[in-house]
């Protein structure tokens, strides 16, 4: 059995504890926020608390918080040599107090509000200073039902990097598609089961070996007339830009 | 019951046949490819023919060909006022020889070599110049399960816009995040969890709605230290760009 302390009360403070409070081999021994009220919901299931000097004992503290918080708060725990994690993409694993035993539990996935997460799914990137400490995160993650991989915070901040380019910057592309279509009164729903199917297949297929289209061809015609088809300088400076990545990828 | 008669050998028109095929209201008739061996496989199921001039009748000819092949090879049909339509994205119904009544069949999904398609999760945007021809159009679509549209040629050259950005743009930027992870041994399996979620969002809440990060929360810190990160120029650029069309939709 694990035992946990949960502290913040963010998107995935909130996903994390409704995922730990359902999990057999875990127990969440109580959870912390400044502001009582964004979790008063939870209390009759968690012993809840926004008296930092009344944290419990726990064999992991989980620093939910945002990134800018992480450190000051790791400096304000009341106690020493206790295993803390943060679960942040970017933040490095040494900016957290040595006062204490040092890790992170960066779970890879986008956690909206009210969106419900199948955990099972979201991959766990864990690193630790301490190997017993390792072997703790590990468990944690299994019992999730995560797949877990050991990531340093040099590789962890690369894939929050890259995470931006698959959710951030990918969603974007939708935004200008939804845009483009509405302006000439198309149902953007004509497009979502093609955004599926290029998600779906690259689950199997690399992205090199997916590419398709007028860039990938170098298909000068194509391109030229849907250059003119675009109003907005910014869409067709994206167009262009990216346009030019995919020849340089595949040598065109 | 709707007679077809298929003409080409790529990609569409290899999974319409397959498609078709397996319809109860449609027959295909007959199958044409100047190449004949790109067809013969199918030889058993459905007539084949390399002969331009021993065309079959039918209720719809479907020249599922290059876009550069289509008005050629509508010109070259020994016959008039029959119903003919292509399935390209791009291409002008009246570019299509005016001996015949013309449409257009466009099924909006990417189609690759050896990968099967539910048809049934294909939208088609279907023209025709002629209501009956539209119907028909209409039932063949519908025969297959699909969902169709009513889209005119500039309204489906626009989709065809909004399909580079959701398709081959996204695609490139999975293969960007590829090539960044790749460089610091990061299995690029974790990532492929988001890349779905990112998709699945967007079936039922917009992109506008959908958006997070660093560029939306107008995240100075994080966005420096990942343009620090990019070692490639090419990329650092895209980065930037997206970053400013998301600040810029978001209004910051």
């Amino acid at each position: 059995m694990i035992s946990v302390c949960l502290l913040g009360a963010g998107n995935v403070a909130s996903h994390l504890f409704k995922a730990l409070n359902n999990t057999e081999n875990v127990t969440v021994v109580q959870w912390f926020n400044r502001d009582l009220k964004k979790i008063s919901t939870d209390k009759n299931d968690v012993h809840i608390t926004d008296n930092i000097d009344a944290l419990k004992h726990a064999d992991v503290y989980i620093l939910a918080v945002s990134d800018d918080a992480i450190a000051d708060l790791s400096t304000h725990l009341p106690f020493e040599n206790r295993f803390v994690v943060h679960t942040s993409g970017s933040v490095n694993i040494y900016d957290m107090d040595k006062k204490n035993r040092r890790g992170v539990f960066y779970p890879l996935q986008t956690f909206s509000k009210n969106v419900p997460v199948t955990f099972k799914d979201v991959p766990i990137c864990i690193e630790a200073l301490d190997k017993n400490d390792l072997n703790t995160l590990k468990q944690l993650a299994e019992s999730l039902g995560c797949s877990w991989y050991k990531i340093n915070t040099e590789q962890r901040q690369t894939l929050h990097l890259s995470a931006v380019f698959v959710n951030n910057f990918t969603n974007q592309l939708y935004r200008i598609a939804h845009e483009i279509s509405d302006a000439k009164s198309i149902n953007f729903d004509i497009l979502k089961p093609l955004i599926l199917e290029t998600a779906r297949k690259v689950q199997e297929t690399s992205p090199f070996m997916a590419q398709t289209g007028p860039a990938k061809r170098n298909d000068k015609k194509t391109i030229k007339k849907h250059l003119k088809l675009l109003e907005n300088e910014q869409h067709k400076a994206i167009y262009e830009l990216l346009t030019q990545s995919i020849k340089n990828t595949h040598g065109r």
